[in-house]
C-alpha cells in the first residue's frame, strides 16, 4: 500500500541551507519562524492559541535518499538510522515542537525552529505534556551528548 | 506538490477496533504489542536497543475524512481539529511514544500501545527527553481533563 500526501501549509524560516541550522528545537531557543496554513484549513486552527507549544510534523523536503547507517551531528560514529533524528530517512517526516507565539489568520507565529524555510507542512497537533512526556530510563548513544544541543549546529552532511 | 509515502513495517495490537481502546500511550501502560519491521530496513536498527522509549510514526489507516472542528474523547464541546489528538486529520499521521521492550532480528517488542492491529509503521525515531521535553506553560482546552487520561477510552465517534 502506497499512500499520497499533501501539504497543508508551509514553514518560513530563515535558514535556506541546512549547513548552520540547529539540529533541534531545543538547540534553536528563540529563533523566530512562521507557519503559514492553507487557508482551507483555517478554521481547524480553532483553540489553539490555548497551547503554549505544538506539535509541528513536516517533509524533509530536501532529502533525496538515506542509508540505513548513518553518522549524526551529535557523534562520530556510525548508527543504525532508527536511532537517530537524522533527515534522510525513509518517507522523510521531520518532528518539531515549537513555541507558539500567536496566530493570525492563516499565520502561525512561533519560536524555537529548526527546520529549513519552505518545509512543507504535514500536519499540527498541540504539545500536552501529559501525554508527551515520557520518563525515559536509557538514552543509548546519545547519553554524553546532549548537553552540546546548544552549540552543536547542522552542517552539509544530509544535503 | 503531493507526496507518496510508503509503510516500513506494521503494528500488531490486540485492538482491533477503536471503541475501547486507550486515547494515548500514557493511558495504555503496560499494554503490549509488536513491530513488524520490513527486512530491508533491519539494519536501521543498530543501537536502538539503547533506547527506552521510541517515537513510533504511523498512519492513522482507518481514517477516511476529517472535519476541522471535531469533539475530542477528552472534551464535550467541538474544538478546532488542531487543537486536538484526533486520527481524523489531513495527512492521517499518528505520533505515539512507545517503551522499548526488546529487539528480535525486525521484531519490536513495545509497551504502551495505543494503536490499531495492523496500523501502517512509517518511521521510527529515539525517543530522547533533551530533545523531547518541552515547558509548555499552557495546555488550553485540556488543562482539566488530562488527569482523566488513564481511565478514558476510544469510542466509536472516529469510525
Amino acid at each position: 500500500m502506497i499512500y499520497t500526501i499533501e501539504p497543508i501549509g508551509e514553514i518560513i524560516t530563515a535558514f535556506k541551507n541546512k549547513a548552520g541550522m540547529p539540529i533541534q528545537s531545543n538547540g534553536a531557543k528563540g529563533i523566530k519562524g512562521q507557519i503559514v496554513l492553507k487557508e482551507a484549513f483555517v478554521e481547524g486552527l480553532k483553540d489553539l492559541d490555548g497551547f503554549s507549544h505544538i506539535i509541528v510534523i513536516y517533509r524533509f523536503h530536501k532529502s533525496q535518499s538515506f542509508e540505513m547507517l548513518t553518522t549524526p551531528f551529535l557523534d562520530t560514529k556510525k548508527r543504525g538510522l532508527f536511532a537517530t533524528r537524522a533527515p534522510n530517512r525513509p518517507n522523510c517526516i521531520g518532528l518539531s515542537v515549537v513555541r507558539l507565539v500567536s496566530i493570525e489568520g492563516n499565520v502561525l507565529n512561533i519560536e524555537n525552529v529548526d527546520m529549513l524555510d519552505g518545509t512543507p507542512l504535514l500536519d499540527i497537533k498541540p504539545y500536552i505534556p501529559a501525554f508527551d512526556v515520557h520518563e525515559a530510563e536509557r538514552v543509548g548513544w546519545t547519553e554524553e551528548r546532549t548537553n552540546e544541543l546548544p552549540e552543536v549546529k547542522s552542517d552539509s552532511r544530509f544535503e
